[in-house]
């Protein structure tokens, strides 16, 4: 069976076993029973339990081996140390779906954790899932099924929200009708020992019943998964993502026993996943609604509709805040708008339908805007006036709606005011526009939707295809002699011959082991060049003095020999290094000055090799104008690396200077992404810096290089 | 009378007349008078028409002259063409305020600008104030006086709503009972003709009803006086300014007919003006929430209690992005939380006692964080759970304040879950708590709460004390010969002989006319040297050629001199420029290398003589990393910019280098300021750019000088 199937056997069940289940009232393994019944499941349920001969009115079994059909769903409700017992039974039983409320895994320790994991293996043995431990239980509107201790299924509705803290889920669960916010089904991840973001998303982009996916993530096991999974589902994502200051990371990491990622790789995964993220709970909970609710905004012009300039003003400043600015709207569509208003109203856009306006205004607005070819996404905007009902503008909105068709236009509302105004967003909701108190979120609803329609432009496939000029054995064979040599750390030659071997630009280099021949290599790779040391025990050249660089002559080359050696040796006595080794020293033609820029590589403990991307010194070190992507990506995503970082305009050329070659930057850039990826068993950390970048049409190159090995 | 008194008599008036008040229904003269009768005003009330013996029962006079008694505040109903004559009448009977609901007047253009300008000198001339036109009105709870077309006064309470915007104001009205935001009153500015924003502050400041002042600003007409009215308040003041999109700036203008000043010089003017700025309209509305309800918070230390690990960590991220970042709580205050809740909750901070933790648990953690001398300011969280009651938890937040006293310390609550939820926050904000639906609007409110402390800390005055070692007379004097020689830009050296008047390090610097004259002047001045032209026509030295570095003796001197001349003719001559004057050549001693910084200013429309401070190069051209403050400041306040900029890593030292003379820069940047203030009448725009900056104790140097005057 494939994911996809086996969570569908788990999360539209005809059956459910609640292990645990109890007589007690209080107790989870009652109330579960009793959310079964309350959210009139349609399906079988069969409590377990080894004396009672009913609960709640419901025949008990004594043993799930007992029960006489198949069961889709087994929730575990008993102490955690009777769990594995349990799900052995499960197992013979061949349920499909573990949902495992019991907390006391891994988020308590490596004992729980070794627990947790033997409970996976035995719950696949048996073809099944696991959901949890340590988390709500699922509530899935699909199949009824209140299949936790949360009070009542959520809202009905197009959204599936899944949560890796459960307090968090219980409580959004409730506040979905405050909201009306409607949800498919909520699903608790918990620990995650099993089933995952990537799971869930895998089976919602194929459920009909979901139209946007929204989760909260507190942190990722298998990072390159979700990326995957977010990819392929071709469906909305929104993702609020907590822990991402350093304290918050700290409180995270105490609470689910998940680390939580750098806030960059986050944002260049969630970006590569085709997620939208979500800076708080209200924005994920409003992007939802919207993405649920109206088709994405294929073009980038939005047309706002107003009754306040006030109002007007905001929206616009939010929507530039949001990155999908307002534009004038052409000459012949403001005409067109200037019919529906006084004449001290504005067509420009937004339009100022001026506070007069009634339910006329707003139709007939509404209508050129749903009519006009270059509306791409419209907000309706209403302040709440003395002599308009917040009522009819609502029914303007729907009639306008309904005589005028979207054209699959996105439209999105927000009306300030009281009551009344609650009341007309309630039933706005109900026919399906999103609904906002506020401009500022009318925006961001509207800038989700736009983002949404670039990632489905952008398609499912990266583009990436390996560079099939690379000489993946060369690089191995340079890594394996230094790890004979008891080395996780390449010297520079080394770490270029491994970046040569990914075509990337190193320049000419040899090590010279005498004086005499440095001279010689010297004549061969020509002046003006540099000399540095070669020793695996100095790291940080320049500071021991083992540089020297623009060495112009015979004589300069033996000058710098003997001081370079000189500063090595006293360097290595200084520090009273044990068994060092110098190996020699490099020579290597001098690049001519470029504009510095870095391109490194990490070991992300979520995403696997994460490649980041900057311009070099003081951008990177004060500034940490740097950028990310987790590997490997395409020439195509590494071009749209560069304008993320702020210094951006340098590659573009600043004060009149051509344009640098991003083309070969963005080239180098995957090419260093497929090396980290292919030798990501080998492979920590690499740092390229500084990389000479010259104007367009010129290329780079490699001036240092740097690779640390995996600890083995 | 002062104007503070002015305004007192304007918004506590004993009776107002209703200059238009009509007897149709519809009419805005029949709603005013309408709504001081169910607002329950409890003074006269005297509607003015020519031709109606009563208006809603109320006895009606012809004209404001057959009022009987004295009229506090008279509103204007009447068309804008009346307006004036109407004012006329109401200066002949001393009417306090003139409230002009009517517009058509500059919002429209010059000629509605020449009227508006007449009826405030008409109100003047009769010793009242004007506010408006082109407003709503104003609604004052402590007069029970509903003077708008607004449908009913806000709800009561601590907050005065100040905006320019007539449409947001309604719907904010209506939008008071929603949220639970009591407003003590709600004006509407429009076009602030006379009555502007400072005038609103200097009144609520003395205010005893009012604890925080709400504004909704689209562009200030004097800068200055805002400033100094907030910065003197002495109560906190947020402020929601729209317009800071380019889009939204001119939707503003188009709006109001007044200019949205630049985003940054904003930031500084509110800094300066002690006033905290909102990015939307949910933050201007829940910090005026937060900063009506509860003291101010006097110390950086945030506790979070809650339900939720999840909202734990969320609130956490929050506090980090609003510059409030949580700290673990201290190892004794561990141990008194970590009676109040399960063996597997953390007492760290989040204070997280666990999802079972009911109102008991609740009371416990938050009498310890109240008792705590090492937290300032308390968040109260809680996700509502299937087996807790959310008015109970508001009980128990209720009771442990009230048992314990909050000693001074700011609470917010944060309840996320249904209608439930939503009921206990009305009890709460109804006992004088904070309550928000979302951990990141508590966080955003208690960062509000800080921030209102340390402007107290700061005090009214800025220090701000003239230096007095500068000659005013001297600059005045050169600017004063370049007017005379008809320019409006100075010549490099009479810039820095400006500068040199307010103290600044412009160098040894001398005009030779002649070659022979520039050898002597370079052996007094002393070698390395630069030399430039001096010509009033090439504002661009480098680009004609009209600068050589590095000169090292006579001969350089020399050579320097030709090459500049000939470069100076030629450019003159290839751009045609008639009547182009050489002045000589500049020589001075070169600086040394240090680190660019460029120190500049403007003359803002809405603020006036305004200083900018950035690092150069780059930083200014690339990243437009600069920072701002509004002229006059003190060194102090100048030192307060230098951690503003992204850059100010390298102001501290980077890479091992030397911290830079942040003392000598931020007394230059004073410097400059004074210069600019005191020269405002004369001087545009200057820039002291590049200045090089040395080390810690070493100083700096002024290299190049740029003064514009303005236009006379």
């Amino acid at each position: 069976m494939s994911s996809v199937q086996e969570m569908k056997a788990l999360l539209t069940p005809k059956s459910i076993a609640i292990i645990g289940a109890s007589s007690k009232d209080n107790a989870i393994g009652n109330i579960v029973v009793k959310n079964l019944i309350e959210s009139h499941f349609e399906g079988a349920i069969y409590p377990i339990n080894p004396k009672a001969p009913e609960i709640r009115g419901i025949k008990a079994y004594p043993s799930i081996l007992d029960v006489p059909g198949e069961v889709d769903m087994a929730v575990f409700c008993v102490p955690a140390k009777a769990v594995l017992g349990a799900a052995e039974e499960c197992a013979k039983k061949h349920v499909k779906g573990y949902v495992i409320i019991t907390s006391g895994f891994s988020e308590i320790g490596h004992e729980g954790a070794e627990v947790e994991k033997k409970i996976v293996e035995v719950a696949h043995s048996g073809g099944g899932r696991v959901m949890g431990p340590n988390i709500v239980g699922v509530l899935l509107n699909g199949s009824k099924a209140n299949a936790s201790f949360a009070p009542c299924l959520p809202l009905d509705g197009k959204t599936a929200l899944i949560s890796q803290s459960g307090a968090l889920l219980i409580s959004l669960d409730m506040n979905t009708f405050v909201r009306h916010l409607g949800a498919s089904s909520m699903i608790s991840l918990g620990n995650m020992s099993d089933v995952d973001f990537a799971d869930c998303i895998n089976f919602y982009a194929e459920d009909d019943k979901t139209n946007c996916i929204g989760l909260y993530i507190e942190g990722l096991k298998n990072g390159r998964a979700f990326i995957e999974a977010g990819r392929k589902a071709g469906k909305p994502i929104v993702a609020l993502k907590s822990g991402v200051s350093a304290h918050g990371a700290a409180a995270a990491a105490s609470h689910t026993g998940s680390l939580a990622g750098s806030v960059k790789v986050y944002d260049a995964a969630f970006k590569q996943a085709h997620v939208i993220r979500a800076r708080d709970l209200d924005e994920l909970l409003d992007c939802s609604q919207a993405l649920a609710l109206q088709p994405v905004m294929k073009g980038e012009n939005i047309c706002v509709v107003t009754n306040g300039g006030g109002i007007g003003v905001l929206s616009s400043d939010s929507a530039e805040a949001y990155g999908v600015p307002l534009k004038t709207a052409p000459a012949d569509l403001q005409v067109e708008f200037k019919k529906c208003m006084p004449d001290f109203g504005s067509a420009k856009n937004p339009v100022d339908i001026t506070g007069g306006a009634g339910l006329k205004g707003y139709e007939d607005a509404i209508a050129v805007a749903l009519k006009s070819d270059w509306v791409n996404g419209l907000a309706v905007l209403y302040c709440e006036t003395a002599n308009t009902e917040p009522d009819e503008i609502a029914e303007g909105i729907l009639a306008a709606v309904k005589n005028n068709g979207t054209n699959g236009k996105p439209i999105v509302t927000c009306f300030v005011g009281g009551f009344k105004c609650q009341a007309a967003g309630k039933k706005l909701i109900e026919a399906g526009i999103p609904f906002y108190e506020n401009p500022d979120k009318a925006m961001r609803a509207l800038s989700a939707l736009r983002q949404a329609a670039l990632f489905q432009e952008e398609g499912i496939a990266d583009d990436y295809v390996p560079a099939k000029d690379v000489d993946q054995a060369a690089a191995r064979a340079v890594i394996a002699a230094a790890r004979a040599d008891g080395r996780s750390v390449l010297t520079e030659p080394e770490a270029k011959k491994v970046f040569a071997a990914y075509g990337l630009p190193v320049g000419k280099a040899l090590v010279a082991k005498t004086e005499d021949e440095a001279v010689k290599m010297a004549a061969e790779i020509g002046y003006p060049l540099v000399m540095k040391i070669v020793s695996p025990q100095i790291i940080h050249k320049s500071d021991a003095g083992g540089v020297k660089v623009n060495i112009k002559d015979e004589a300069g080359v033996r000058a710098a020999w003997k001081t370079i050696m000189d500063n090595a040796k006293a360097f290595i006595a200084k520090k009273d290094i044990k068994d060092a080794a110098i190996h020699g020293i490099l020579l290597q033609s001098m690049a001519p000055l470029g504009k510095e820029v870095i391109v490194g590589s990490v070991n992300d403990p979520q995403f696997g090799p994460t490649v980041m991307f900057g311009m070099g010194g003081i951008f990177v070190e004060v500034l940490k104008d740097v950028t990310f992507r987790v590997a490997p990506f395409s020439q195509k995503t590494a071009m749209g690396m560069l304008p993320e970082i702020k210094s951006y305009k340098i590659l573009q050329g600043t004060r009149g200077e051509k344009r640098l070659d991003q083309e070969r930057l963005s080239e180098i850039i995957s090419r260093i992404s497929q090396l980290v990826s292919e030798l990501s068993d080998e492979i920590a950390e690499t740092d390229a810096n500084p990389i000479m970048l010259y104007p367009e049409g010129e290329g780079l190159a490699v001036v240092d290089a740097r690779i640390i090995l995996k600890k083995k």
